[in-house]
């Protein structure tokens, strides 16, 4: 028996997973905000290292309370920043039975939705793929593609057990984890260096930053790793050592900010790096580095910001 | 009685302080690299705050060796970059009774003048100015101009009183200090979180980084006040305040770095950074800001590199 899934985001995050879950055979909607007029016409194609399809979502609406059936899933697969109220985005579909799902980057990220839909499950997601919109209605997916789910804030619900085996037939690799809070520290301890340094060194690719300040990447990811351990998150000992081991082996690509930043749209700075730094302030723990990368993200926001006044 | 002075170096720096040499009555020749032909038919024009006038140097030479005078004064005003080799820019010039004259940016410069030089007096100076090369031969002064003298390691010779002099009725103040390199950490203080901020935000004036990033150059300032204490040039204890409080009123300007970085010049990141940081290393001090900033600048540079690359 399907379910329907209402993705909520029709960039790349959203435009594959929710195409895979089609796949599945789930009746997948959408929720697309710019791209309306052309994935409502043609869908979304899909350019992977799985294949080429074409997914043409059940409904696609531009607002979510256009959606004319009750969906079992909603799933939030917008960036994360100041600019996008997620918990309005969404609230119109969210009935007592409704599962929410985020795949979504950064820390603390969950908390927002949680308090707005408190007697909700509340599924955790994080995507470790390259992955990026071309144009309106075209995702070219190149290399990974790794899901990890768990409840929020702690477990594994059966819910979410069912949602991660819509995938296992996909060719991506879903999972799901007890502690999927921790998994975010670690995800971040790979992004909070190389998406800002990304930013920083004006389109440096992880390579390169890789062979020429491995030093300095170790001492940011320590940073992370300890703000994790503070607020009740260890990760694994060897866990900076195997993320400079792993980029090494990662073919040269560019960062999701990055992508933000060349396309002039707004960074997941604060969702990234601003959510940890706060977070190792209230738990007492030092972090110049990553409060470096911060507060150099934050001026560059402000100059890119100008530059857009300008050109309008 | 007037001294034979041979600049080296017809920059910003070269340009106008040498015209000051000359307006005093000194004979000032000048070692001029790429805007030789410009300098030697018209001199150089200078506009001011202290008003409009051409300097005509006695001697305008391509290189030192061709400068048929013995210098009273050799003064080097370029940057100092691992591009430009110090030493072999003036070796021809530099007699037994030669006075050499620095008036560069950056920590630990002296060393490697006086280690080839090492019967010469050495004079080390400091130019608190805003000023730029706009084109070859024009020079424009916006601001500010004070020089401080010492002689290297300390000390302040009968040389440096009457170099220091001769700007006496220029409109600059030229002052003299026992210890020249406690100055330059002082100057130090400003120039390394301003240099380099300003090229990584792509272009923000010091009035916005400091009005929205405050806490975050003070960190950086108190580093740098850590270091030369452990070095033994101890700052006055309120040195950081002092250099918040001074940029609040001074006018949003562009910093030498910036300038550098937006004509694709090599910048002065080893003399300003990397000699600091690398002075840190050897004192045991922890410099987690300063060595985030001279490893993003490092990728900067790479950054620039590949596009002139691209571009020849």
């Amino acid at each position: 028996m399907s379910d329907k899934i209402l993705i909520v985001g029709a960039g790349a995050i959203g435009g594959f997973y929710g195409s895979l879950l089609a796949r599945a055979g789930q009746q997948v909607s959408m929720v697309v905000r710019s791209d309306y007029d052309v994935v409502n016409a043609n869908g979304i194609h899909i350019e992977s290292t799985l294949g080429n399809w074409n997914f043409k979502p059940q409904h696609a609406v531009k607002n979510a309370a256009d959606y004319p059936e009750r969906a079992d899933f909603v799933v939030l697969c917008t960036k994360v920043t100041n600019e996008i109220d997620r918990v309005e985005l969404i609230r119109a579909v969210v009935k007592p039975e409704t599962v929410i799902v985020l795949i979504q980057n950064g820390i603390g990220i969950e908390k927002e939705i949680a308090q707005a839909f408190p007697d909700n499950i509340l599924i955790s997601g994080l995507a470790f793929i390259c992955v990026t919109r071309i144009k309106p209605g075209y995702v070219q997916h190149t290399a990974y593609g790794r899901l990890v789910f768990g409840d929020y804030p702690q477990g594994v619900s059966d819910k979410t057990t069912a949602f991660a085996a819509m995938f296992d037939e996909s060719g991506i690799n879903a999972v799901t984890t007890d502690n999927v809070v921790t998994a975010r520290w670690q995800k971040t301890v790979w992004n909070a260096p190389f998406n800002p340094i990304s930013v920083l060194s004006s389109g440096l690719d992880t390579q390169t930053v890789l062979t020429t300040q491995e030093p300095y990447l170790r001492a940011i990811m320590s940073e992370v790793a300890e703000i994790a351990k503070a607020v009740g998150h260890p990760l694994r000992d060897d866990i900076v050592d195997l993320n400079v081991d792993s980029t090494r082996t990662m073919p040269p690509y560019k960062t999701s900010m990055l992508l933000d930043f060349e396309h002039g749209r707004t960074m997941e700075t604060e969702a990234i790096l601003g959510n940890a730094v706060r977070e190792a302030e209230l738990a007492g723990v030092a972090t110049p580095y990553l409060s470096s990368l911060y507060a150099l993200m934050k001026l560059r926001e402000i100059q890119i910001e100008k530059v857009r006044l300008f050109s309008n």
